[in-house]
């Protein structure tokens, strides 16, 4: 065990793409737990696209990251020392904590992971928030119908890849499209996508139309940008599109423009609407139950991409934005000991 | 009654704003009704948004009208011959027929107007497709909560009147925008609208943060463009954004760009969702029946601008892309015998 903390703080805000100037690693005193707290020692930690609108200084959903403090992230970690009852040395437990390699949290604020289910690193992939928030976005907000088209937008990444499979369980067709082609043979080879297009290759609208000769029916999209403007150009009347992320225009300096698409709203009667997974709250369990169900007979297959030590966050955190993990993005920070 | 029937033909179709050149006014036979057919003499002929879309080359959700071909239209009219056991001579009835004096139907693609409810062309407003419109895409798709703010572009125009009268009955804070004094001011006065906006004097953005200080629960959008951008930036978690029409775009000449607002939709969970009243027509009867009782009891209140002559109905049709009218923009073309 490290006798010292390793912390990234968020040294400044981003213009633009973020880069080493906005992430400070500091060294700081193990922390101690107080009344009813833990100590928890970060095993896995999860880089994400949201975490992008945190370092942002703007109104959101959630508050915005204050520069100079740790930066936030989900943690899969080992209780190393406990103040509350409900968990003791040993224990593996996932929550939101720092980009640090302990963290102090209140008991009541974290969840048990169970290692004999499956790595404990999916608790921040499949069976945990990418994969409830493919399950409620899809499933709620998407409403798939059997034989429905469904397409996915960064169907390879972290919560793309569980759509488009959860997706195909509910009998629909499913196009994804991904930015490789490694990404694309994975999808059709080893996922069960029906076809996958190679946006950084193919003419995106072509493709589609091909992909999808009855148009779509549910668009489930991570990206925005170009490839949403195609894809909306096939909507079906009555489609459900389901906006869950827009990591094409994160890094914007500038508000993104692009075609108006209410017009085409009214003609297709179809539905926009945004998916945040923390409004799910009440109902993780069902998810986590039936994702869990889903990994272990294969019905879900999942893969992670995995960076190597807690110096290496920003870089795996920056790698979102070229598209560069498959599946889920992890930083190993610690074996379990 | 004449002899001969005048026709509106489309003549080309429009690039951009229709001009002139689209038009072609000429002289036909009055047509003979066939079996299980009527003559209608048209009373009055409605110009509505929608038509820029039917005079357009281009697949929506129903056909474009035919160059050289009558252009059609919702008509108020009197039967003047009947080979319909349904119909006799003198019934006023309503239905989708042309911009000309006379024109045949089938006896069942007719609705009967009584003259004693509300003058007959009502039929064409607010107790027509516009005040349906307002009905179901306010109601059914807009799902206002008592207590919420509604705000309604194109709010003096035939549907946005009505929507933001339902708004107020439904208990809701109702925040008009309109382009003209004497349109806020009808707004305010007269329907009980808690606040409106002049896009043309005033900035909407600031104007509606003023108006709507607890933020847009629901948008029923008439008119697309900057004013939408401007509201979308107010909307709140869980709104709803009613897309029914989007005139400031409809006269464009390359496809409109703006704002990108996906990602604003992942902020707030906003749903956005467009309504075509055809979508209803099994429920016509409900709203067309409560609508009558509300403008009945002075729930609803009305405005028509009258255009008369059949001779100047493209310019009452190009009026309503500079914002002309106020309330329902009909065109007068006989009276009743």
């Amino acid at each position: 065990m490290r006798d010292t903390n390793r912390v990234w703080l968020l040294a400044q805000r981003p213009d633009g793409r973020p880069d080493a100037e906005c992430f400070e690693f500091v060294e700081r005193d193990v922390p101690d737990p107080d009344r009813d707290e833990v100590l928890v020692r970060t095993l896995y930690m999860s880089v994400d696209p949201y975490m992008r609108g945190r370092m942002r200084d703007a109104e959101s959903y959630a508050d915005p990251w204050e520069v100079g403090e740790p930066m936030q992230a989900g943690v899969v970690g080992e209780i190393v020392a406990s103040n509350h009852p409900r968990w003791e040395e040993g224990d593996v437990v996932t929550g939101n904590l720092q980009w640090a390699d302990y963290a102090v949290a209140g008991g009541h604020e974290l969840t048990r992971v169970d290692p004999d289910v499956a790595p404990v690193s999916t608790a921040l992939g499949v069976l945990g928030m990418p994969g409830r928030t493919a399950y409620f976005g899809l499933l709620d907000v998407g409403e798939p119908t059997p034989g429905d088209t469904v397409v996915v937008s960064g169907a390879a990444g972290a919560v793309g890849s569980v759509v488009g499979q959860i997706a195909k369980e509910a009998g629909c067709r499913v196009v994804g499209v991904a930015g490789a082609e490694e990404k694309v043979d994975w999808l059709t080879d080893e996922l069960g996508f029906d076809a996958a297009i190679n946006y950084e290759d193919e003419d995106v609208h072509g493709a589609l139309r091909e992909a999808a000769p009855d148009g779509v029916d549910v668009y489930f999209d991570n990206v925005g940008g170009p490839v949403t403007d195609a894809v909306f150009r096939e909507l079906n009347v009555r489609s459900r599109v389901v906006v869950c992320g827009q990591i094409a225009l994160y890094n914007a300096t500038e508000v993104p423009t692009g075609p108006r698409k209410l017009t085409q709203l009214i003609q297709k009667r179809a539905r926009v609407e945004g998916v945040l997974v923390s409004d799910y709250a009440d109902r993780f369990a069902e998810a986590t139950d039936r994702l869990g169900r889903w990994v272990n007979d294969g019905t879900v297959q999942y893969r992670e991409t995995t960076t190597d030590g807690l110096e290496n966050a920003p870089d795996a955190f920056l790698g979102l934005f070229d598209g560069v993990n498959v599946g889920k993005q992890v930083v190993k920070v610690a074996d379990r000991e």
